[in-house]
């Protein structure tokens, strides 16, 4: 199902998930495309990123950002051609870095937006390793992991839009670097692609002993976006000094309630104490926005070096984001999921 | 019973404690003084302090500092008179600061000791709010907690060693210093002599709800050196950008097995993540002691100025020690605790 150009086709939130989301959730729905007044440019989105953070928006309980209501247009990253404008920065033809959402058009007054170079070959990295994911890594790794030399650093979902650019980083600055991730597949990919040093499949029965024996020195650092058995695996090998940059939970994410007992928060705070370990919680744009240039000029000439390496998994068509961002959540993507809305 | 020139009094490890330590845990030794030998001193206590960590190395769990074996003398900071010199840098009659533990005689080849003032008019101040509990308010609170003008500060175990001088450093820091203490008499202190703007007693059965409304903000620096029912009260009110020095967890001590559930592990994990907040184990001489120096000098600097008030509990004669330690796992001392093993 292609772009119009007479409909905005959206892609709204139709009812709160309650554990797992699954199509009844979601709602397409037709309307005119909106036109842009003064001051105002009309965007058409070619790739809609997909992200985990996107499950906390579906859900009201606390989190870090407004939920997204009900009859609303889900929320998300976008790279978008400007199709009109009557904004005196902006003219048709335009590339930006959006935030536009799931759908065909989208109507901005300029802000938050960013211009892309015209003649970048591959404009879906604006959402990936030159993007938030890509941004992600780069300062949870190097500002608050604070890896040395010789360090052992952990990364869950290594194969995916976060781990694989944060074991790539963490190799680049000398650390013996353990990926965990689904699937015999994505942890040959992890090792023999990207070059980590090893690769444990979450699955696996053993994972716990299996960690342990790719960690024969410990872990300095984990890099934590799964939380559940992965952090569970992880607790005990933490070194003295340990630092845990924390940008997701995606185990947790479908939870409904707490799990059985018992109750091992104060084991948690018990082991930061005993092991002087440091945890911290970050929302990339929230707490470094300041910094994103340093980011882009770094990871710019890393790419341009052939030093960093990273995989797109792309989805034809807007109609199917709600299926790629479930499998998302289950881990069924290999790579940064992106939905192709359109080809140009 | 007084020191004896002839015998030494130790306090040894007995057994290992199963939960809350008793008398049996304890036993004490007497045989013949040492003597210094060539580049050695002979140490007389006069002052022994009594610390929560000591439970830790009562115990053969994992933690930070090896355990005391069974029949060896109990670990404990000490402010120790050289009776005897065989060593070029001390003389008879010079008072130091040592780590002899619970006994009346030491010999110490000077390793660790710091020599004092031969005129200091309170020598048990090193032991307090020039030693080990005040750099590691001063440490945490500053370093890790990083207080900010206008920020809310709540303080555990306020009254205690730590406690008193955190919120006093938060108050000079403009910080709103809102204090948790077991019992009236102690937050009527909290408040009326050391200054804060709150204190809540713990054993209130409507914590959560008194801590809330006495942080009308919300909670930006929390000082952690509880846990348990406490730290379940912070959790709910901890603010983006939070930051959560740890530097001990005295109402899990005497724990034997984890609480019932549900496991609450994640629900704290995912706090960390949507508020983003930075929570942190130290030690403070392995992590700080390069910034000794630095502490002593500011914490003598508002001691001169009045800027700082602190409260000893002193108890007289080292046979008291075991009792006294016990107390302290229960909150019963009221300041600093402290053993007086002689007068001078």
């Amino acid at each position: 199902m292609k772009q119009n150009t007479t409909r905005n086709r959206r892609i709204l939130l139709n009812s709160r998930p309650v554990g797992a989301p699954v199509d009844a959730n979601f709602r397409i729905d037709e309307a005119p495309i909106p036109q842009a007044a003064a001051g105002q440019v009309l965007l058409r989105t070619l790739y809609l990123s997909l992200d985990p953070y996107m499950r906390g928006r579906m859900s009201d309980g606390p989190s870090y950002a407004a939920p997204v209501g009900i009859g609303e247009t889900m929320v998300g990253g976008t790279v978008a051609k400007v199709e009109a404008s009557q904004h005196p920065d902006y003219q048709a033809g335009d590339l930006v870095l959006s935030f536009s959402g799931w759908q065909d058009y989208a109507i901005s007054d300029g802000t938050g937006l960013i211009k892309l170079a015209p003649d970048m070959a591959q404009p879906s990295m604006a959402l990936g390793v030159l993007g938030m994911p890509g941004f992600t890594a780069y300062m949870g790794l190097l500002d608050i992991g604070q890896p040395k030399a010789g360090d052992t650093v952990v990364v869950a979902a290594a194969s995916g839009a976060v781990g694989a650019l944060v074991g790539q980083i963490a190799r680049l600055k000398g650390c013996r670097v353990v990926g965990i991730a689904g699937g015999s597949e994505k942890c040959r990919y992890v090792v023999e692609e990207l070059g980590f040093d090893a690769c444990i499949d979450h699955r696996s029965p053993d994972l716990p002993a299996a960690l342990a024996a790719a960690c024969p020195n410990g872990i300095d650092v984990y890099f934590e976006s799964v939380g559940g058995a992965v952090f569970d695996a992880v607790l005990p090998l933490l070194n003295t000094g340990a630092r845990v940059p924390l940008c997701g939970m995606i185990s947790h994410y479908n939870d409904t309630e707490l799990p059985a007992g018992p109750d091992r928060l104060g084991l948690l705070t018990r082991t930061l104490l005993v092991k002087r370990i440091k945890m911290q919680g970050f929302i990339i744009f929230d707490d470094y926005g300041h910094r994103y240039n340093e980011f882009f000029t770094q990871m710019s000439a890393w790419l341009k070096e052939g030093k960093i390496k990273f995989r797109e998994d792309i989805v034809d068509g807007l109609e199917n984001a709600p299926q790629a961002f479930m499998g998302l959540l289950e881990g069924r993507n290999f790579g940064k999921l992106l939905v192709r809305v359109a080809n140009s």
